[in-house]
């Protein structure tokens, strides 16, 4: 008999334990139940908060560091990453520009930018990468991605050809763009952007209305950020013919994808799916038996666009099509949902009665044990 | 392909729902994974209280009805069953001499009996069965089985040759045996008890020492209760030649066995292994691809002699070998133990963080949905 294959593909456990060490837990339960089992290990991430790091295990990579600004020009250090063949190139919008590093002071939702972002963007083109994985979410900023178009050297100037400030007060000035001083490379990679909402980028359901009030806009911001967004978008549509007001997911990370799409030709992704794909994960389900994933929480968001959902895809879409296991902190989802999203069955990790506190100390035990459970149910003679 | 044969055997979840409730759950999360699936629901007990319930949910009868008297000599109803064969009857020591029927009253250990099971083995034997199932287990009386045999006929007497009072205290003057009066059929029939301990009749590890305290007994009743029993086994060995001082078992429900065993041949028996063989579960299981059992918590005790343990065993020992599940309100036992017993899977139907009331509330729910998920696990093609 051939050894059984199992790949262990799991999300962090947010506020427990990152993508990495739940892996680590549940190969160790597999190994436990079928000491021969073959397992390969690949911590996911949805393109968001964490991606990053992600990337970095699954390429045994080192960060890349570099001195930038937060989202209101504060120095600060961000990391990104290239890929070992050095043809991929990866950004987390959140290192820079995030709104945790901007949590000590007030919120400056119309000034905050992602200028930062833009520096680390330009270290990207100039060690010569062929693409660029850019993993929005955690943003502080409503910019419309003006902010790292700014650090490749695009200019966005006023009526009177004066450059405008930063944020989205700027883009409510905004008239016409110089593209002189644009990174040369800039419109020679392929910049992938990874995005978990499916937002447009103005409106009632964009940007600005719908996640302004989490970057501390308040009722007269997020109209004044949501017509700085129209301007910016009708600016875009003269300078390229690209029309991006309505474009899904374009409402993400403060409207990043309106001025990558526009300009540079960017793509917007399912981030899952993104970060299988550069982790190598459709390769390793093509032989697979049994797959794990999991997160802390699983419930109706997973199945959309998540991690889970991700994994579940492509095991679907792989030749083995095997069998997606989901281990979670909790199970929110009903079977006959689980299984229509191509997901055999979801566990939570709790062995009973049990408060979220002593839950969380024994998550790594419980993980472990789940998962050699899950193994041993797998690996018994299968029915006729 | 042949539909999936799946075997639903579980015990009861104490203090929420029934065995039979519970397969009825369990059934219904099968059939919503896989409607085609032929699902065969054996409510399982462990030879002690509710194993009467289920065995009449197996056979489909009605339970049989007599007038008796309780542990300390009120009048009581008590049912009993027989085998729609009519070969087999079922008595329920706790049906009549339980010790929630006399938590009324100031505990009485040295007078409570087992006369009341007597009169209804009196009607088992007089409704002609070739076997009597006696199910032991929260009995109120220490009295070596004397109050059954007392209601089969026989007579304690003591020294004087005048008949003892009832329970222990009668044992503590018992002297010799009048057999004349004896129930013509109670040595014609086979009877079995189920017992669920494997205490000796006397000592440190025997019922007066062991379980007099639940009954009421204070130290110096215990020592009283053990030193009767000692008398009784001594009568009983001379009577009959059979020593049932050591017997593993006989201490069950206040030393049941002794008498039994010695005067009429009883066997003791794992009351799982003799209620599966009653209910039919080993035929079932020759061609199960699955097996699920569950109770309400599985820990170290499930696996050495309760339901669990005689299904997985049963499983083990059946030409299909069928996986065992178990589904439990919480889940003790670790993996690795849970496969030395030979069962597959154990898993809690708690969904995540979650108090003991809510989990309660959510059992029959949460039942099905596991049981869906555990039936699409298995079914979806099997590794190499």
């Amino acid at each position: 008999m051939n050894p059984m294959r199992v790949v262990v593909a799991p999300d962090s456990f947010k506020g427990s334990l990152s993508a990495a060490q739940v892996a680590a837990c549940i190969a160790d339960g597999v190994r436990a139940a079928r000491p021969d089992a073959v397992v390969t290990s690949l911590p996911m991430a949805d393109g968001g908060e964490g991606t990053l790091d992600a990337l970095l295990a699954a390429w045994g990579a080192e960060a890349q560091v570099i001195d930038t600004v937060d989202a209101i020009g504060r120095p600060r250090r961000a990391r990104w990453a290239i890929s070992p063949d050095g043809r991929t190139g990866v950004v987390e919008l959140a290192e820079a520009s995030g709104l945790p590093h901007v949590a000590d002071v007030t919120p400056q939702p119309l000034h905050a930018s992602t200028r930062g972002t833009g520096a680390v963007a330009r270290a990207v083109l100039d060690a010569g990468v062929a693409e660029v994985l850019v993993c929005l979410g955690g943003s502080a900023s409503t910019d419309g991605g003006a902010g790292i178009l700014t650090g490749l050297g695009v200019r966005l100037l006023d009526d009177d050809g004066a450059e405008v400030p930063d944020g989205g007060e700027g883009l409510a000035r905004v008239s016409s763009l110089d593209l002189a001083g644009l990174h040369p490379r800039a419109r020679e990679v392929r910049w992938r952007l990874a995005v978990d909402v499916t937002n447009p980028l103005v409106g009632e359901h964009g940007a600005a209305h719908v996640f302004g009030h989490q970057k501390g806009a308040g009722e007269g911001d997020a109209e004044y950020l949501d017509a700085a967004l129209v301007r910016w978008a009708g600016v875009l549509e003269r300078a390229t013919g690209v029309r991006t007001h309505d474009l899904p997911g374009a409402g993400a990370a403060g409207g990043v994808p309106s001025g990558l799409v526009a300009l540079l030709g960017a793509e917007t992704e399912q981030g899952a799916l993104l970060v299988a794909e550069a982790i190598g994960l459709p390769a390793a389900l093509a032989d697979a038996d049994l797959v794990f994933t999991g997160e802390g929480s699983f419930d109706s968001q997973s199945v959309r666009g998540k991690v889970a959902d991700g994994v579940a895809r492509l095991a679907a879409a792989s030749p083995a099509r095997p069998p997606v296991v989901v281990i979670a902190g909790q199970v929110l989802l009903p079977a006959a949902q689980t299984r229509e999203a191509g997901i055999a069955a979801a566990f939570s990790i709790a062995p009973g009665p049990i408060d979220l506190n002593e839950l969380l100390g024994r998550t790594s035990t419980r993980l472990t044990d789940l998962a050699a459970q899950i193994t041993s149910l797998r690996a018994v003679p299968a029915p006729r």
